[in-house]
């Protein structure tokens, strides 16, 4: 039995729901920005949230990246097979993190984002204890509101912390403009105002002898606009490999570049005007789509006009009044998720499809790497 | 490295996110049921879904249990070590899934909800090419318009449907009332409707000479209450086991019954009136509080004026405006979440704390079997 999952030989023979990928599809995001970033001269460093495996992280870095993004010491622990040089965009101020971090440091390049004194004293512990370096970037907050410094001023005495202890080096500025949702013909204003308080944090701390060699933003929504804000040298995106419903009905990709497809089957018809199919929220996650709050919980491929309305933990109610043919019971259909990332995160493996039909099983493998 | 999870002797020590359930609230929870399903003898056949592993499952059976509830066949072949004895209250129409169910017939008591002519056509053949017997429950409706058959008439028809149909067994009927959410004290309209359905539904069988020797119902709000439907003579609560924020702000339970806590730990504090903890939609779910939507993620145990008001995928933003004394950058909370079971199904393992303080590591081994 435990092997039987690789025979599938196509979509069709999938125990279902399973999470599909359209290689070919992936492959041309992947190369779209690889040709974006080297014609605007900025680095990739894709955030592996989206996918956490090591399959894809490979892909991303054959098409150019410069490194990886991840989340958790787990993931870069997992990931150091696929790079060898990482940065980890997300607070480490325990001493267990930070000593998982300094030993990755003794074979890589190992870069942390830093918002605080004791995330900077911790890691230069950490480091000094492994005789290891690790590579800081201060935080700058752009809008968001989540983590980083509030103000350049802030962002400056960070630095000369770092600066001023060993073990741990300044490497330069990170920020997320994860706020910015607007259509990419909109985003020039909210760009700027990014840009201008990257410039304000690089004077200041310039003013004071010291360089930010790294500025490190993008999102995918601000994805192609990046050349927009000068400073950067890097860009961070997560979702631009797979996109999802946020990405298409937000305005950042068609629908031809939406590349994870759940397949689900019909198990009920049994109410009026509606089935169900065999995923809800432990299949898909209860985000709703964050353009389009009331358009249901992801796009059913072959029935357009049906609404996958709502969902509990294993079943996915699928509004089908307004069909004009609808999906019979035992049927598949195929749906692109409101947020592929989280989705993902569900899977313990996903499915790799080829132009020419044929399957690769892919494990998920830095999911459930809480720490 | 591999087995250094287990050195861990102290709550404290655990790597941060972490799912901490307290044995002694969960043994508890597991006992309260127990005795009130004994004094009204009702068989409980808790829905593992909640916890999704088999040292839980066996609690459950020791304390008398008449067998295990299942959403999924993988969850079946997991959890076959726990018990004989296992129901899937969820349809199964395709042909692997059937055929999986009826391997395991072989060696257990299987059963399965229905709710459609394929579905039942579909057991058959599997049951027949594997030469066991499935027993049948037809579901019927009783508010929530999700599945199930809408009348006593078309619970009926699926009914004789399955006692002219070889390889498969009518058992009873199942129903789940998941849309009766208030406070226990008014429930009693709700339930009498419920019992009213299913006693037209088991007299129009009876008029037929059809037999529901099963009626099996429950869900952990109504638990208590379910004397007073008097058809009931089994019911499958999930979430009774840990409890939540859903149960408790329900009026469920008690905050001292919630036997989960999530230990985050905080990582930033740069932002006015908040702080940051490790734990965010990949560790919580997105899920809101169903009676209570505007409360926030969860409860801070520790910090009972903290909001944790917004999750990213890996942070949880908490707004600490209120709170006298804040927690600092580095400390440890313990949060209950919101809906404990896809909370679980997020983590690849949960510890278990007895009264002595000492921690065990339970896999969640039903997690991942999405089919």
């Amino acid at each position: 039995m435990a092997n039987l999952e690789h025979s599938f030989s196509s979509v069709d023979q999938l125990p279902t729901p399973a999470l599909v990928i359209d290689g070919v599809i992936a492959r041309r995001n992947i190369e779209r920005l690889s040709q974006y970033a080297a014609k605007n001269n900025l680095g990739v460093r894709p955030h592996t949230k989206t996918h956490k495996n090591r399959f894809i992280a490979g892909l991303q870095i054959a098409a150019g990246a410069i490194g990886l993004t991840v989340a958790k010491v787990g993931e870069a622990e997992l990931l150091q097979t696929a790079a060898k040089d990482l940065l980890m965009a997300y607070p480490a101020v325990d001493a267990a993190r930070c000593g998982r971090l300094a030993e990755l440091a003794r074979t890589h390049t190992i870069r942390v984002v830093v918002d605080s004194p004791v995330g900077i004293q911790s890691l230069s512990t950490a480091a000094n204890q492994a005789g290891t370096t690790i590579g800081l970037l201060v935080e700058l907050d752009v809008g968001m509101g989540r983590t980083g410094a509030a103000t350049p001023q802030e962002a400056l005495e960070l630095a000369q912390l770092i600066s001023q202890t060993r073990g741990v080096r300044l490497d330069g500025i990170l920020c997320y403009p994860g706020q910015i949702w607007s259509a990419v013909d909109q985003q020039s204003p909210a760009l700027a105002a990014v840009s201008a308080k990257l410039q304000d944090t690089i004077d200041l701390w310039r003013s004071k002898g010291l360089e930010a060699k790294i500025v490190s933003g993008g999102s995918t929504p601000t994805m192609f606009q990046s050349h927009l804000v000068k400073q950067y040298t890097e860009i961070r995106p997560g979702t631009y490999v797979f996109n999802d419903m946020n990405t298409f009905r937000g305005g950042f990709c068609a629908l031809e570049d939406c590349a994870a497809r759940l397949i689900a089957t019909v198990v009920s018809t049994a109410v009026k005007d509606q089935v169900v199919i065999d995923g809800g929220t432990k299949t898909f996650t209860s985000d709703l789509c964050i353009p389009a709050r009331d358009s249901g919980h992801g796009y059913i491929a072959e029935y357009p006009e049906a609404r996958l309305m709502r969902l509990s933990e294993e079943h996915g109610q699928v509004d089908v009044s307004q069909c004009a043919k609808r999906p019979k019971i035992g049927e598949r259909v195929s749906i692109i998720p409101n947020h592929i990332c989280p989705c993902v995160n569900l899977q313990d493996a996903i499915w790799w499809k080829e132009a020419d039909g044929s399957l690769q099983k892919i494990n998920v493998d830095a999911r459930g790497k809480l720490s």
